[in-house]
């Protein structure tokens, strides 16, 4: 893991972009911290981290100033700089085409677009994992919050050392998630737009059922795809508060 | 109005009985505040208000202290010791014996059941409110929340003083509460036990998507009837604070 800039944000809080290996990432630590810090894994939507940052960078310092929690994240594989690859372009493509004629979206391009992204990423996630929690400022416990819910399914599902996930219900899981969900017992907290223009609210209720957590939250509201509203922010910080601490 | 007894709570609450009419009602009111208090009407189950008193006063001391609300409940017709009448214990009867016998509760006894409570009680709470609202301690505005969910949804149809309502999503809903429910327009709450023996999942989410409400938001807990976490009490009162205040 190689620091590659640093720059302290308002609030004291430290943000440093690093690399592992070929991966960029950034992590953003509290200022003043005693003893090492809880940690979020912040999962970006697979739109580039340089431009999703404005809405990462928020997030981590609303969690480093409020709770004192370090937050980090790396570039999906495809995403950004990182190269594509044909099947991911071609399944793009796909979804593109389907959704542009008003069909419903296939489970083959679901499973094309997503399973990869899946396979590819959780290795590099764990790896990260590996990375930052040698870090002294570091301590843990970890939780998860994330924009592609797949990734997330399966990484609760098989890394322990994630106590806790916030999930952002999305339609586009492919069908063998919904049987992973089943092996995920942490806590979740999963949010849900009701009238998501991009998300199937059935199949989103579906896989919260699905999980085979004792305790899990789900919070549906009005609106779009991007109109969650703050104060869902702040409850779902409020979760990691109650398991993270 | 008359006030029969008061006691002094811990936190500096003041707890009064009254009467309004043969209606028996208890009114909450912070200590020390410097202006008229917003009001929550808190609706009980059908249980008789003696015997659902130390949770009734846990909710509005919590609210007296945080938010310095006052709080005010009437008992339900047919409910403690005000009189029962033919069909409603007909229809008790009958929603007994279906739930032994593991069958289906039919739209005849839900309708039997709840419908008459709709009736009578809902010009009860609006007289509450006309003395409540008289009294120089309350200045509004007023928040529900409620046990019968299908007194809350005509209530917040028809109530224009009544702000935001919290509701907890049963499924012992008339038919005809769904076109109501339409109608309803303030901020909603509402909470949901997902693995509620007593409630239909699929009819609560119905209910849920029938509001007309441009602001509602659903809470999903893993669970049976009794098992609301304390955190969503803690949301719920905040989503008071975000609109009385």
């Amino acid at each position: 893991m190689h620091f590659t800039s640093e720059q302290h944000l308002d609030g004291g809080v430290l943000e440093r972009a690093f690399t592992l290996g070929d991966v960029p990432g950034i992590l953003w630590t509290p200022a003043a911290v005693s003893e090492p810090a809880p940690l979020i894994l912040i999962c970006p939507p697979p739109l580039g981290l340089r431009r999703i940052h404005p809405r990462l960078a928020g997030r981590a310092r609303y969690y480093a100033e409020e709770y004192g929690f370090a937050s980090a994240t790396i570039e999906l594989p495809g995403s950004g700089e990182r190269p594509r690859w044909d099947a991911a372009e071609q399944a793009r493509a796909d979804l593109r085409r389907a959704m542009e004629a008003g069909e419903p979206v296939g489970d083959d391009i679901i499973d094309a677009l997503v399973l990869p992204l899946v396979e590819k990423s959780v290795p590099e996630w764990r790896s990260a994992l590996d990375a930052l929690l040698a870090l002294p400022e570091i301590g843990g416990p970890v939780g998860y919050e994330g924009g592609v819910i797949s990734i997330g399914v399966r990484l609760a599902a098989v890394e322990p050392r994630i106590k806790a996930a916030g999930f952002f219900a999305g339609s586009l899981v492919p069908a063998v998630m919904f049987e992973e969900a089943r092996r995920v017992t942490i806590p979740l907290h999963v949010l849900l737009q009701w009238d998501d223009e991009d998300n199937d609210r059935q199949a989103a209720l579906d896989l919260f059922d699905a999980f085979g957590s004792r305790e899990k939250t789900l919070h549906a509201n009005m609106g779009g795809h991007t109109g969650v509203p703050r104060f869902e922010f702040e409850n779902g910080a409020r979760f990691f508060a109650r398991h993270l601490k």
